[in-house]
Parts: C-alpha cells; sequence; structure tokens
C-alpha cells in the first residue's frame, strides 16, 4: 500500500546557464487528482489537481464554498476511501465525505462549473444571484485597519510559504487578523484549492464567518477568489497582483475591501477603502 | 444590445502609498463568463470565466484540447447565440458550436472535470490513460534548437503583451517556430485559456500538430497545460515558472521538452533534453 503522497516530488533536473549544463536534483512541488464524493446521495462533486495535503481541509472547503454544507454538524465523517478495487496509485486521492443523515444538499450550483443542459442564464450573473441565493449577507465590520498593518503581510505570508520556498511552484492563501498577525497559511498547485484549503481548515476549527479576518492570497484575484471570500465573510481581501472587473464588481456588491498590487509601502484599494484607516 | 465586451474594463482605484491615499482610473482585465453549447447534440460543454476577445478561438481551442473535435471539416459553424431571451448583459458570452452532421462526439471525457457518478478510478491515472484512448501519439521532431534561441523568448512573449502592459493582470501563451520568431499569442485572465485560444487559432488556421514549434506560457506549467500541449502536438513547452510533477510525468511520457525557470540566460530542463543542442 502506498504511504500519503508528499506534497513535494524529488526529480532530475538539468540546468543551462550561459550555454553550459549540468545536472542536479530538485524538488518540484506534488501534482495529483483529489476526487471528493459524497456517500449518500452517492456523487462526486469534484475531481481536482491539487498538491497532497490538508486534504480533508480541501474537500470541506470546496463543499462549503459550493454552498453543499453550512455548518459543523452537516460533516459526519471524512475519511480516504478504502474501496480495496482502487488502485493502489490512487490511495489517498479520493475522499469520501459523509453528509448529516436527512440533510438534501442542494447540488444544483455545481452545475454552473460544468456539463449542463440548461438553456441560456447559467453564466456569470446567474453565478452572481445564486451567491445572494444561498443568502450570502453583505460583509459587515466596522473596524479598520492601518496601512502599515497590509504592507507587512506579503513578507508573513512569504516567509510560512514552506512548500514554495523549496520547489518555488505553488500558490498560497493566507489569513491574517485585523493587527497583521498570521492565523494559518494554506499551499496548492491551484490557487483556489489553497483558498479553499484555507477556508475549511477555518470551518472544522468553527471559526467561520471571518468578518474580523484578512484573507491575502499570493497572485491575481479573480471572481472565484471572492465568491469564496464571500461565502466565509471574509471582510478584507489582499492580493500581490491585479483583480478582474468581475472580482471589482462582486466585492462592491459584497462590501469586501478588495486590495491588489501590495507590495512594498504601496497598493491599491478597488473596494471598501472605508476599512483602511488613513491619518488625514 | 450590447457592444462586444472588450478585454479590459476602466475602474476607479485608491491607491495607498507611503500612507497618503489619492485617486486615479485605471484599467482591470475584463474577466466574464463564456458558455460554450453544442448545438446538436444539445448541449453546454463548459462555462469559464474568460477575458472577451478570441472567443471563437477559445471555443475551438477547448473543443479540440477535450478531443470533442479533431480537424476543421467537423465544424460547420460557429456564432454568438442570438437567442432573444439571452439577457442583454450575457449577449456575447454564449458561443453555440454547430458540429458536422453525423458527427457523434464522445463527451465522456468531460466528465472528468465534475460532477460524475462515476466509481474509482476516474482520476489523474485515467486522465492520463484517456490522452493514450484519444490516440496521441509520442512526440516526435529530430529538430533542436540553441539555447540562446530560448533565452530570448521570455522578452518577446512579454513584448506582444498588449493587455498585460495596461492591467498587469492575465495570462499569455505564444506560439514560437524553432528560430525563435513569435507566430502568435493569445491572453486571458485564466492560463488554460490563453493555451486554448492560442491552439484553437493554430486549428482554425489548419497549422496543427505543432510539432515544430515551441508553446511559452507565461506562468507554471501543469498537468492540464501539457495535456492541451500533447492533444496538439507540442514539441518543446516553456514556462517562466515551476512545472508540477505531474506535468514533468506527462512530459516525459509522451516525449515533449519541459522548459521551467526561464529567466535571463538560464533555464531548467526537466524532459526531452536532446532537443536543446548545446556546444560540447
Amino acid at each position: 500500500m502506498k504511504e500519503t503522497p508528499g506534497s513535494k516530488t524529488k526529480s532530475q533536473v538539468w540546468v543551462v546557464e550561459n550555454s553550459k549544463i549540468r545536472s542536479r536534483s530538485d524538488y518540484l512541488a506534488t501534482e495529483e487528482p483529489l476526487e471528493i464524493r459524497l456517500i449518500e446521495p452517492k456523487q462526486t462533486v469534484a475531481i481536482t489537481m491539487r498538491t497532497p495535503g490538508a486534504d480533508f481541509d480541501l474537500a470541506i472547503g470546496f463543499l462549503y464554498s459550493e454552498g453543499i454544507i453550512h455548518r459543523q454538524e452537516d460533516v459526519e465523517k471524512i475519511a480516504y476511501c478504502i474501496d480495496p478495487d482502487l488502485d493502489g496509485e490512487q490511495r489517498y486521492n479520493v475522499i469520501n465525505v459523509s453528509l448529516r443523515k436527512g440533510l438534501r444538499p442542494n447540488l444544483a450550483p455545481l452545475e454552473r462549473h460544468f456539463f449542463t443542459t440548461s438553456a441560456c442564464g447559467v453564466c456569470g450573473k446567474a453565478s452572481i444571484d445564486s451567491i445572494k441565493i444561498r443568502d450570502c449577507p453583505m460583509i459587515s465590520t466596522e473596524r479598520t485597519v492601518t496601512p502599515e498593518i497590509i504592507y507587512s503581510l506579503p513578507d508573513k505570508l512569504r516567509s510560512a510559504q514552506g512548500i514554495f520556498t523549496v520547489t518555488g511552484g505553488l500558490h498560497a492563501s493566507a489569513l491574517f487578523d485585523f493587527q497583521g498577525q498570521l492565523i494559518k497559511l494554506r499551499e496548492d498547485v491551484g490557487r483556489h484549492n489553497a483558498l479553499d484549503k484555507l477556508i475549511g481548515s477555518a470551518f472544522l476549527a468553527d471559526e467561520l464567518p471571518l468578518n474580523e479576518y484578512i484573507v491575502m492570497v499570493s497572485g491575481r484575484s479573480s471572481f472565484e477568489i471572492l465568491q469564496k471570500c464571500i461565502a466565509a465573510g471574509v471582510s478584507i481581501v489582499c492580493a500581490v497582483s491585479a483583480p478582474s472587473s468581475l472580482a471589482v464588481a462582486v466585492a462592491k456588491e459584497f462590501g469586501i475591501t478588495l486590495i491588489g498590487f501590495l507590495r512594498g509601502q504601496k497598493f491599491n484599494i478597488y473596494s471598501g477603502f472605508e476599512r483602511i484607516s488613513l491619518k488625514s
């Protein structure tokens, strides 16, 4: 039986520099599939390419972000599949989630991801509407943070990125409190997976909603990043790089403070600037 | 009726620098949903968040990468949906593709993306197998390139990234010949979409397979990036950043030369180093 796959994989690499070649061993970020299944109704709800590690966080964060589970009691059991027919290589790549008896999850929102037979209208506008339908409230907190705290986040995120340091190939999502203290960080080859892991971990620790927290992502911010943050009630979202137009639109709609291009002593605010306290 | 959405969107932004704030207008990369539908069988095959522009390339590249179409004759017509019931805001966000009469596409591979009811085994290994099932041959070309040509690609890619220059928020995929000449480039908020656009454009120009070409992507290389390149027959894949473990595994399996961390006068070769000609 295979061991739990590691988050990094050793590999031989040829380095070409100034037209000279040498060989050395290197570490790559591991990428393997993860299938997330519900037991009842018996259904595969996702197959995602992910970096092994924090797999239960990932499964739970995904189910929460998609509105399939809402609170801890909704989850009865999470376990790796031990089906003896399962190919040994895929051991630890399949997770079974048992929901609370009697819970009838609404799987319809998942269909927007793929393979629907719907007529027109199952697109962005509908997705935005579906967040409202899932009763996501406006994000509300009266608290503010100083620019100095925001400036400090990228360095803290980078120093906590254990696997990135070794492989140079991973996205990260981190949770900070309003004093700028790092609460937790998750890494993955997929941007969305890193955020699902972070939110799943908060779900399992009963820390949701995250109104009094800041989420920082290592890349850009997109519609789906914002969608997950809205579901988790995050009030301030920071990204190292640019937001998309739709990320800004939903941040405004749900009252999220959205920060981008956070580098050095500088950042851009795209929405909700009242949460950043500036000396007048 | 709404005009074709642009690839960039004007937005007001607050810039915080050294604890001072000022407002200015800025451009964001536009992100909107694109629904790709087949007319017969009547089926939505994808809803992807994309940057408008080269939408037909994107739809065709996606259908090709997924093995639904194989050659130009398979496509009878591509058009934006003009259903009068379609919400005005979603005009230009829905594409209808009519396949050649009698073509019975195999839609099963799509199911790996989402929402299957399968038992175990529909994961990475199965996906890798499904590439073989779709008769993707080993990539073969005897031709080689010099390190100097490889070094030159990032600057050429960056100078051709029109929308990135303005918004700072887009991925790019570019096609180069073995002399290092840029053939075409496509941009998108999504890494996979940029590559689908590039491959779709080559499909529509009847340029496939791309054995005698180099593809360069702006970010990292993952399983899905390699999967699309294998389908298109690309022999050399270069990325600015790191590959994942599975990207290296499939590159080796299909004989692709995989290059990463391509910066300045330096790069790493993870697979197929015989295509890089070094002075001995």
